[in-house]
């Protein structure tokens, strides 16, 4: 969690997921050559809460005129910035199995403020392989001198259960400060790095409570 | 957004996913022998939000007692009811491609509430070929089959931008009422079909957020 230096308002992850989607929206807005957009139009195109919008986005000084809204340009620039997008952060995947090379074609990972050098892997097999849009696969003992070569920042764990721990203390040794972790175990940390675990079965749990909810004959929106 | 049969509380999508959470939380407890927990001890042990956890579950009935905290199998059970993982919901996967592949094998995918019948493809190369945990690919043309044979659920759409609409077109065609949706593209919706869209984006801009915040000197958590 971190503290605005402007003031006392700490900004949550689940603050920060926000503004990401809202970057998504103003992005769209732009696309379809749209000047400004109140919250209540945000909300409502965009299924989401204006009350919470209004909040998420006080933080980041005045982009609201009363009656106008927001200049969806402005505010998007704010939110690039503030979500650090506005320079270039490096990437490495560490394994390059089917998740790996799939992670490494996947739209939005390797644009828009990210960069992905390259993939490690253990198998010599693989090296010298390309994900179909080209991203080579390159010997896991030569991580650590393409991590500091290429100042990469953020490293992307798609190993097995097995490797993760080593993958990850590898990794940080090497100056990465940053983890995508798709492997479903729960690391011991390191201090002062960030670890971010993506657990994709949230995502079936939630159709399946709208299954049920079907089922249950409950009211869905 | 669902109404509770036995009261007002709508249940928005952001409370299923924090029921996700709770219940990885509670399942971890349980094979760790612990009986009981407060929302304190929820809350500090996995870095989540006591008031919140307490709200949250107050809508599940009399799990908590005073002074003793929730019972540890009761309100894991309480969950995996509500949120339909007490019975068998079966999933097909649209796309036998690197992504396809990761997710047929993708822990959590197979288990506990859900079966993966297959994966089926365009590409008559891939016919007759499995997953390394042995999920098989079978021609598209078979997919309205598929479904009814074996009450297909949930559809995963792990296709490319262009191939997305007519897959979820012909899922919703074949009966299906959930589809968690990998591509990255705005689909035209269904009526009474539930589109999950995962942005797995989000969690790289959530870890350049903190990379900024480091670089700015704000302090983290």
């Amino acid at each position: 969690m971190a503290t605005r230096p402007n003031g006392n308002e700490p900004i949550s992850e689940m603050t920060t997921g926000r503004l990401s989607v809202y970057l998504r929206c103003l992005t769209y807005l732009e696309s379809a050559n749209k000047l400004t957009v109140s919250s209540a139009e945000l909300a409502d195109r965009f299924h989401l809460n204006s009350a919470q919008i209004r909040k998420d986005l006080a933080c980041f000084g005045e982009f609201g005129t009363r009656g106008v809204g927001y200049n969806v340009a402005h505010l998007k620039d704010a939110l690039v910035h503030e979500l650090g997008l506005d320079r270039m952060r490096k990437i490495l995947i560490v394994g390059a199995g089917n998740l790996g090379m799939a992670l490494a074609d996947y739209r939005g990972f390797n644009e828009r403020g990210f960069h992905i050098v390259g993939m490690v892997d253990i198998d010599p097999e693989k090296f010298g392989k390309t994900s179909r849009s080209g991203i080579p696969v390159l010997p896991w003992d030569q991580m650590p001198q393409l991590v500091r070569r290429n100042d990469v920042e953020i490293g992307i764990l798609a190993v097995g259960t097995d490797s993760a721990q080593d993958a990850y203390d590898g990794l940080v040794d090497a100056g990465v400060r940053a983890i995508l972790n798709f492997a479903p175990v729960q690391m011991r940390s390191h201090r002062g790095v960030k670890v971010r675990s993506v657990d994709l079965r949230i995502n079936l749990e939630s159709l399946s409570f709208y299954l049920k909810s079907v089922e249950d004959g409950i009211a869905l929106e």
